[in-house]
């Protein structure tokens, strides 16, 4: 089979998942055309994962490819971004029918899910790795960037923290735990839930945003250098799931909450006021420390004082 | 060294390419911005090439950056569009500083030629392997689709082919050359031009158009099959380089021309009357054959006669 029918047959459900909102022209020219309304602005993230370091090289295609189109959607929703399409650049050592259906499958839910629709994309053969570019829209001036926070700000999270760093052990087959507990923290590392429809009410309320991925401790440092501030985060306010806290022990829990990756919740930074409004809607979110004037992040303990910080985020090098 | 350090250091050249002609957000937020003016539509393309499949494991990185970039802007130009930025998602064995620094001043160099600005990205570990995707804008409803031919088109073509075809045992070091026929090879193979204002200028004019790389035939096939159509083909009109012709013998080039990849020139098909206006500006363009009533593509002889294909473009699997 050659790549052309591959990427006809097993990818037709994820390119039709939408009938054309910005979408001119999707699979089989040269490039996608893709159109946007007066007054908006195109948002664009690319990631790759590679299997053996992203994810386990034998993992189920399933859940691959519900994953993969999850954390790069997560990149949208950091923005306000209203989601519109993506490109899929699959890497394969050989072409598995069994595995491609799979994966695809996986592809599409997630697709659906987010409302993204699968307009391109290249089918190479090699080491199995893929890359995806999303692709959404958003009222000019009103994406949310990272360095807008202002002094005085909340610092605020969109749920939980820590379930998908948690959860590696199960992922890896090194530990068992009971069906409940394994169900949830699998469920958040196997497909997170990107937090579109929050990022979008956070256009005009939030001052500076961005997706967990690298780590709470890591990506608050984002927000801190881009917007010239401290962030002073207090770490019994951290939100840790029931799940996590008996599968890992307090002190675990903790320890993914700050340094482990892959939550894909959205860290936000609010003016104290617009908080009771936000969280009527939303009453996931947690309030987990400050903007103060200054550099770099800060960990409070219970009395406010500092404390030391566990090692940082993830590093690829 | 971190990835984002890596990133900033070697990509912030490309990174600065463009000072902002749509490009309202770059590299550093968790997606970039890009505006489009309005009556315009955005065109995406994504690529990938693999070590090992696409380009030699051991290859020059300054020569990869170059070659990575045009790959992807060909598909740009086989719209007819104005090239706008790109995203990389590079993954790499090692963070080699040399290589790295290599790689970005041929990416860089590519960009300034294509007027490309380097948005955003990804850095991650695993075995070597590119995947560029490239934004460009065109006028809504101008974008040259493959699907247009008309019965009565002629079929043309960018200028030679066949050299990067001809090139591979120059590039894979099994065969040596004259400088002249060596430097002329392997320049077409690193560096290909990608048609950008030729493209462009189709707009309006050319009904159906692509950029080679599978091979005239296989693409030619492309367009056959979404126009609905035949394309024949006259094998002594397929234009050959003096290089390529010294270097490989008559038939071995034609068969480079027919069947091999990586030419990155543009066919289209256009109504007769268009032809003299575009060849005064464009004296490479070359008339290969016409469309006619049909499927498929055929290849005839001097007298008209069909005549048998070589086997067909470069599948993955």
């Amino acid at each position: 089979m050659n790549e052309f029918e591959l990427i006809r047959r097993y990818f037709a459900a994820a390119r039709c998942a939408q009938g054309g909102d910005g979408v001119v022209l999707g699979i089989g020219d040269d490039c996608a055309l893709l159109a946007l309304p007066a007054g908006e602005q195109l948002a664009v993230s690319t990631d790759t994962l590679v299997a053996g370091v992203h994810f386990p090289e034998s993992c189920d295609a399933f859940l691959l490819g519900q994953r993969a189109l999850a954390v790069s959607a997560s990149d949208l929703a950091a923005m306000g971004a209203t989601p519109l399409a993506f490109t899929l650049a699959l890497t394969l050592p050989s072409a598995n029918e069994a595995w491609l259906a799979e994966f695809a499958r996986g592809l599409q839910t997630m697709a659906q899910n987010c409302s993204l629709a699968l307009v391109g994309g290249d089918t190479t053969r090699g080491p199995l790795s893929l890359t995806l570019t999303v692709f959404g829209r958003v009222p000019s001036g009103q994406a949310l960037l990272r360095s807008g926070a202002q002094v005085g700000d909340l610092l605020c999270v969109g749920g939980e923290l820590g379930d998908a760093a948690g959860a590696l052990p199960l992922v890896l087959g090194q530990r068992e735990a009971a069906a409940d507990i394994s169900e949830a923290l699998l469920a958040r590392y196997w497909s997170p839930q990107p937090q579109l429809a929050l990022g979008q009410a956070l256009r005009g309320r939030a001052t500076a945003a961005l997706d967990i991925s690298d780590g709470l401790l890591a990506d608050c440092g984002h927000i801190a250098k881009a917007s010239q501030v401290a962030l002073k985060i207090e770490l019994e306010q951290v939100p840790l799931s029931a799940a996590l806290r008996a599968f890992a022990g307090e002190q675990q829990a903790r320890l993914c909450a700050l340094g482990g990756g892959d939550d894909y919740r959205l860290a936000f930074t609010l003016p104290p006021a617009l908080l009771a409004d936000l969280q009527a809607d939303w009453p996931e979110i947690r309030v987990i420390g400050r903007v103060q004037a200054g550099t770099g992040v800060e960990l409070l303990d219970a009395a406010g004082q500092p404390i030391e910080p566990p090692r940082g985020g993830y590093q690829h090098f």
